[in-house]
């Protein structure tokens, strides 16, 4: 009997990786109605991360109060998986949108989120994974952890919670106030980025301009997070400068590393690993995946190729169903793909075909598996 | 060992089927080295019929001279095929393109698609396949009779030869000048239209305009051909009224049909008799088409649906291959395709599509294959 998984990534624009899934699972009934078909909608680390674990894996969407990006009360939540790990998406409390019109990378804070790992700690939680996508904030998650117990102090021993524009006064740290069962949880961080966490190639310079900073800004927010990455240098004996990706999410994933000892990990290999890819494949599985374009450039972390990375070792096919294919792909087969099939049935511009992209994924899945059942 | 048959009609605007199938070809010697692949490029009846003849079933081409549309002496060509029958493109010497500038169906002639036939029939053949598309005259055919030994007469007994604008001049019609070896051949008129020879769904309503008729050129147009329709009733006995498809390449079909008994026939099941498509397949066979663009309204005496028909038969799976596709494609299945690819990679207009027209379909035929290959 045919075996399906089906793993696709959001196509960008168009449609949710939940949205993908279901209309991959519908084809598929269509045409190989004896078939067994297991969805698992693959979480990019933004908004709507928790939603894509908890379909996948099943389990909890626990709610709760937490400080928004300045400090106001808001309620937000995080998912716990049925094998009681935990994801919280930082976009739940500190994402782009929670702060349109009112963008400031300078004054923006991560402490919600710690307060979202803390309630998930005092809830016995022993691993929690961090999806750091489309944050608001640039405070190395200074935040986060003066809400977990590390103390930031400025050169008069005053203790305070830096924002991005205020890491240049920091003076020291402690993180000897961290309680014990904040140090026993193993954070993982999802990060399909390289950047350091300051400098050219840094945090500030690459990502604070979407988050509202000036250029001006932009030089301040990189010498705060040089200063703070100094401070933890000389206090914590952690040299973060080269860390790659420990610029993610506004450098929050350098103060993950240097006062949790998170592990940096591709957003990709951190859904594997957490629907354990290895275990729900057998030899009769077929692998579709997919995302809004493919090219034989941008390969690194993305969704397609960790999986093909992954299949390769049982042997599977994985068809790669995109929105646009661009260049020559053989790049793309050396990594194991089967084949990649685009989901344009006229040729129409983007803002024409967009409207169509459903019944445009549903008519070409169903035609690639109609070729499929010819043998 | 696989064994592929390639049949696509051309994509209109964009590549010949003769392209088509080279660049089918190249994709299957590179997935499928070791397989047989026979290309049947599929004449439309237009311009480049002969060409896709003589490249499925080999032969000659052989260059005469004879009349243009305005009874100037031009050097036009035939294809006589191995098997020693003849294909002729009427859009050869009567063919829109050739009048460019000065398109005048009250006017132009198809007595040189008859001085080919004749050079054919001296030449000793005895099956003429008459290719219609692409036709800049109005003249019933009248033309073509001309040079066959047909003689019209007007009201004072006087011999001439027809052309649109004087059809209604025609008194009498004599066909017993005809020569015995022309009233054996056999004539087949490829013709994919309905269309009667007059009247509102008629030769001059629905295709003068886009010979350069004007609207009262028009009227007169119908008028001619629905009296010489009613001269033929009355010398012949055969009613051409209703005759389905004699309204094609300015109702010639009706004049082929009424003065030598030609069958019309629908253009794909011609090439499918021509190229003995029952013969050349076997149980291994996979069968790929296309065309420009596929929905489920106009499929009738479209290649893909004559090929679909034909396979069945055969029990043999067809893939279809296209520029665009619209609308619920079940009927299309229902046919027998197997499944239909698009070959736009990306979402984009059709003005910006149609340069990549080439590598698009490549790179799909490339993946339909790998995808094949799985089993």
């Amino acid at each position: 009997m045919k075996n399906f998984l089906l793993m696709p990534d959001s196509f960008k624009g168009t449609m949710s990786s939940l949205t993908v899934c279901k209309i991959m699972e519908e084809s598929i009934r269509k045409i190989y109605p004896e078939s067994l078909v297991k969805s698992l909608p693959v979480a990019d680390g933004g908004e709507g991360s928790v939603d894509a674990f908890l379909t996948a894996l099943s389990g909890e969407k626990i709610y709760a109060s937490c400080s928004g990006a300045y400090f106001e009360k808001i309620t937000s939540f995080y998912g716990k998986l049925s094998d009681s790990r935990v994801v919280i998406e930082m976009a739940s409390c500190a994402g782009l949108p929670l702060v349109e019109g009112k963008k400031d990378p300078k004054k923006t804070t991560t402490y919600g989120v710690g307060e979202l790992a803390l309630n998930a700690i005092n809830n016995g939680v022993k691993e929690i994974v961090l999806a750091l996508g489309g944050s608001c904030t640039n405070d190395l998650g200074a935040g986060f952890a003066s809400a977990l117990g590390v103390k930031f102090l400025d050169k008069d021993k005053k203790c305070f919670i830096p924002v991005g524009g205020t890491l240049s006064l920091v003076d020291d740290v402690d993180v000897s106030g961290v309680p014990d069962v904040v140090k026993k949880v193993k954070f993982t961080v999802m990060c399909d980025v390289d950047n350091p966490p300051y400098g050219k190639e840094g945090a500030s310079y690459v990502f604070a301009r979407q988050k509202g900073a000036s250029d001006q800004d932009i030089i301040d927010l990189d010498e705060g997070v040089k200063h703070i990455c100094s401070v933890i240098k000389n206090k914590l004996g952690i040299d973060l400068t080269n860390l790659p990706g420990g610029g993610a999410a506004g450098a929050m994933a350098s103060g993950l590393v240097a006062f949790f000892g998170a592990e940096l990990k591709m957003g990709i290999e951190t859904v594997l690993d957490l629907v354990d890819f290895d275990q729900v494949v057998n030899k009769d599985t077929v692998i579709f995946t997919g995302e809004g374009k493919i090219d034989s450039q941008s390969v690194r972390g993305k969704v397609i190729s960790g999986i093909a990375k992954r299949a390769k070792k049982h042997n599977l096919p994985v068809i790669v169903i995109v929105g646009g294919a661009e260049g020559d792909l053989s790049a793309i087969y050396d990594m194991g793909i089967n084949s990649v099939f685009t989901i344009n049935r006229l040729p129409e511009d983007f803002s024409v075909a967009k409207a169509k992209s459903e019944t445009n994924l549903a008519t070409t899945m169903e035609n690639v598996l109609r070729l499929m059942r010819l043998d």
